[in-house]
């Protein structure tokens, strides 16, 4: 049964779990959902995640939402990137919740203030504290990886490919690889993973799309 | 082996293990961190906890942090409050990612930047996006639970422990219980439950530690 990820380009939380299935060499169908025109907010998309969030993971009559929950669902369904016991698998999900609450938990927030809301809307104070709470994280991840290659385990997991979610992306969200050395070269080794892809080239629309010369827009 | 919580009455993020241990009737011991004077950042603590966060769950020679890691784990040991199969975990942890990721995530931050940030560090434009926010989580919260007297399960778990983790708490936060009536009757629910208490009567510290008149200050 082929699973459907139900994402668009420019969500990192929806490239955590491509990039899972790619790793994994899972054969999967993309689902796009037009976030810009507000699908994820519309009764359909509703109906299938209540909490109108993406991604959205299908398999048979499955439907699990939450990266955290869907990427360990993979693991465990192909053996790949999970823990091999009890211990293992707490090590990972402790990443992947300081992920959720502290570094994607932001990262997702102000890439989308600082790119993506009009200009009206945005707000300096707000970009000055969001990006103030992202460094403070990606501090506590620099000092880990200084020790370590890999963020849970001696070896690739789920946990790694949770807390980069956010962090292949090009647009600017003071996220600089440069002054944190251990995250970019952890970064360069998770792009040196067999199948690797970035996430525009993962899933489908990107903010091309909707330039003033693109298609959808 | 009687565990220990490092905690401190304020932390909503230790209130979940507290109140999960207490509705558990499990024999622990508070360990005070006087996170506001900056024990959770000293190098004593972070050895025990590099991200400098708590709570920290120690028993026997194990260490264990970040709260969703700890329920599961005194879930597991407990027997109770937990899921009964693989598909119950699931959706337990599903609504204890988007607790970090949505809820507490935010509740926690704006609490604390509300009212026990010095007033020349309030930013009154942070405020509003942190309200936003945390109240976009909350109509969800508050939707789910229209048709459902408990979070996760038909009965209580560590998901309805998480969730609330931050909404006991007496200092103003734009949470107004009164207009999420479906939210205000499962936290009634939760106070009737054998041997509930409320934070401050759980953990050491509170906020009148620290008024002008008080011990600490």
């Amino acid at each position: 049964m082929k699973p459907k990820l139900y994402c668009f380009g420019e969500s990192g939380n929806a490239y955590k779990v491509a990039l899972t299935l790619q790793l994994s060499e899972v054969d999967w169908d993309p689902v796009f959902v037009d976030f810009f025109h507000g699908e994820s907010r519309s009764d359909a998309f509703r109906q299938l995640n209540p909490m109108g969030e993406i991604p959205v993971y299908v398999v048979g009559d499955k439907v699990l939402t939450q990266s955290g929950v869907i990427l360990r669902h993979i693991a465990r369904e192909t053996g790949k990137f999970g823990g091999t016991n009890h211990d293992e698998d707490e090590e990972i999900l402790r990443w992947i919740l300081f992920d959720n609450h502290k570094l994607s938990g932001v990262a997702g927030t102000h890439r989308f203030n600082r790119n993506f809301l009009p200009k009206s809307r945005k707000n300096k104070d707000v970009n000055s504290f969001l990006s103030m709470r992202l460094n403070s994280a990606l501090k506590q991840l620099e000092r880990h990886l200084e020790q370590n290659d890999w963020i849970a385990l001696g070896r690739p997991t789920i946990a790694d490919f949770s807390c980069c979610g956010y962090l292949f992306y090009p647009e600017p969200f003071d996220f600089d690889c440069k002054a944190l050395p251990n995250i970019d070269r952890w970064l360069t080794r998770i792009e040196a993973l067999p199948h690797w892809k970035h996430p525009y080239d993962l899933m489908p629309g990107n903010p091309s799309d909707r330039s003033p010369g693109g298609q959808n827009d």
